[in-house]
């Protein structure tokens, strides 16, 4: 084989960065079983007729066909026999959940951690596979509002917990906008939504233009649409419902809505503090959710997007009988791992997990140095036992090269080695039955370099 | 959406089942951690040329198209240019270490658990979508002869260590059999592998006559070489050699073989007693593996197949100028965890991570209960709040459907509450800041029912 070349859109990470990926969703996969979640595992393919269930564009998926079958008269199977890699998450959930409903409870809460593929042109942020870490609770027929908040503090727990940059969770909720729009007067909200979506691209005049073209608005009410749009950085819920009412709407969708975005946000200050905070210019997503929407950015490297998106549809999944509320958040793995690695905002201390490598003063007295690894790993510590009897210097540089800290010089016995730090060089008589390692080596690091 | 039905060959479980696969798996890592393997994960998809790499048959290959350019009159892609999915972890092994090879350090060492996909027909083991764990040694030009013993006892460790039947690792060395062959005068080793791989299938007598109609052999080379097929379940290298000396066949690449077969036995007998043993009868695997083989069964579910099979190539990988020799296994998790399950004879204690469901005595009192969770997940306690105020009879049913062990009633704060163990019915005061369940019941177990 020639030396092969990376696939575009298709990330892969070397061992360390690996180990980055890795440790970051074993962080996210802690929390949420530390909340009941469940894991769940879906098949990577959906009957392409599932994939296009809403009638959305095919332009993202991978279809799958059997190389032999390439090139045969074959005939096209039946739609419901073709098969597509799914492209999100939530189809697949929607699925299991139809499919199994007899036999799971509710609600039902899971998390989910698995790549996705999208045949779409790669760009920074966007890949042809990439991981997603989903977590959602699905009701059966109804789904209490107190969940919408639970989701948010999750999410923004367990991306909290992880040695990245603070991250600020943006949350609105689609019976805010709904309201609004509607106690103004104007009662095409996706067309609204559609047009104060492009605000950060446009600017409010132009917003304000195309409100008055597009949906038939007065310049009043465009002009109160820009504004609401305004109101955004807020996390004391009196003074998000202050700064609505100055806009002079009223509507009780409105006022339940701001009851809810409020009882979000006094959850978070108190579970989560320094995380959420309302922000009414999210449009994005409001036009299919019901209720809360959530979207995250890593402070100070809000160019890389939303990492962590999501919110409540009052029909995630149906059939002839039953409906499936469900609500929950999408972490983006990929783009998280991707963004702060190519920023050089995250490094592991080692490219594996290598904690003490053991050395071999020759072939003959490799028994001895494995039977000192086995007694350092039947105590917790990675260990491995050097692939050769070069003279130590090569021995010492071997695990240097791989950040592994320390180097063991094992004796006739397990309990008569000498361990050494590389770091520092301090080296010492140790016993392989009793040494234990600091806290901070004994498990690969990952955090800010 | 009507109700979806499963896919054949692609198996996905229920949460109880997902967590039995998950706590496996995690296992598995753990023991290739410890053992200072790195985690590798691969794209999913490769080049249809690298998947066809050595000329292998395509037929179970799924390749990829982009759905949007279905029924177009495309332009077929070029075919460096047209994606397939991976059918092992061996295949994309081999390209990440030519891609990655200057920024790779060797001995490479990594394990990596991620699905394959093949368009075969299913039946019991056989998936059309199925996990593997796979853990490799690789070296740059050069791999020693212990890396063999290594992973043998790496991998049978790994599975010793998890909460399955006895599990049995039979090893044998193409030195061995060529060596054999060679010795007796048949050098058409492939050939005789061939005929020798019918033994179970087609009895003595017919292995027999085919090697005399198909290889040449003289009925006394035959009836040797069946002899030494029946050299299997030996652990003590001596009786090792002295069950193949009697065998009346010398030559030098006998004598290597067995001397490396032997190291195997005498390091598995220390490090992971009663699990390896020799059996020259395997002849899968030794035509295209050049040193030693290894296959796995489970004791009393040999029927499965084997769960965990490898071993070594010379030439895993290969560009114009470095020829890369590996050592490895891989463990077939999904037919293991499929083949426990549907045998009854693995389960998970509860279908939930969840350890205490915190009961909540009203809505308005939903608050306390959320702040009684929270004081328990702050102490690695795994907690929900349920999801009602239903009463309390109700509330424990639910956490009694998910396995759920205790169910706290809370106070007006944290320290004030009762907790209950609902399988023994006993309860009693305790505070969320310093109760702790027994270490059996914080994770959920997973073993034999």
């Amino acid at each position: 084989m020639s030396r092969p070349r990376p696939l575009s859109g298709f990330p892969e990470w070397l061992p360390a960065d690996r180990l980055v990926e890795q440790r970051l969703t074993d962080r996210l996969r802690r929390t949420f079983e530390l909340h009941g979640f469940t894991p769940v595992r879906t098949r990577a393919v959906e009957p392409v007729s599932v994939l296009l269930g809403k009638g959305e564009t095919d332009k993202e998926i991978y279809g799958l066909h059997r190389l032999a079958d390439e090139g045969a008269d074959a005939v096209a199977p039946a739609d419901d026999a073709r098969l597509g890699l799914h492209f999100d998450l939530t189809v697949p959930l929607a699925r299991y959940v139809l499919e199994n409903a007899g036999r799971l409870a509710f609600p039902f809460r899971r998390y989910q951690i698995q790549p996705v593929w999208r045949g779409e042109r790669p760009q920074e942020g966007r890949y042809r596979e990439f991981v997603q870490a989903d977590v959602d609770v699905v009701g059966d027929g109804e789904l209490p509002f107190h969940h919408e908040v639970e989701v948010a503090i999750v999410a923004a727990e367990a991306l909290a917990g992880l040695p990245i940059p603070p991250v600020r969770m943006r949350v609105s909720n689609r019976k805010v906008a709904e309201g609004f729009y509607l106690g103004l007067g104007l009662t095409d909200v996706p067309g609204v939504l559609r047009v104060v979506d492009k605000l950060d691209k446009i600017g409010p005049d132009a917003v304000v233009a195309d409100l008055v073209a597009l949906v038939g608005a007065s310049p009043d009410q465009a002009r109160r649409c820009v504004g609401f749009a305004g109101v955004t950085g807020l996390r004391d819920p009196e003074a998000l419902v202050r700064a609505v009412q100055a806009l002079g709407v009223a509507h009780p969708r409105l006022d339940e809505g701001l009851d809810e975005l409020g009882r979000v946000l006094v959850a978070a200050a108190e579970h989560v503090p320094d995380v959420l905070e309302a922000d009414l210019s999210i449009a994005r997503g409001l036009d299919y959710y019901t209720g809360t929407v959530y979207e995250t950015h890593l402070v100070g490297v809000e160019g890389l997007g939303s990492i962590c998106s999501g919110g409540r549809y009052d029909e995630l999944a149906r059939d002839g009988e039953r409906t499936f509320p469900g609500v929950g958040l999408s972490v983006g793995v990929t783009r998280l791992v991707g963004g702060l690695l190519a920023r050089g905002l995250v490094r592991a201390a080692r490219s594996v997990p290598t904690c003490v490598l053991v050395a071999v003063p020759d072939e003959q007295r490799r028994v001895q140095a494995v039977r000192t690894a086995a007694a350092l790993r039947s105590r917790g510590i990675p260990t491995e036992v050097s692939p050769t009897a070069a003279r130590y210097g090569k021995q010492i540089r071997f695990a240097d090269r791989r950040g592994i800290p320390f180097v063991w010089f094992p004796g006739d016995t397990p309990s008569d080695g000498e361990v050494k730090d590389i770091r520092t060089g301090e080296q010492h008589p140790a016993d392989a039955d009793r040494w234990t390692p600091p806290e901070h080596d004994l498990i690969v690091e990952v955090g800010r370099p």
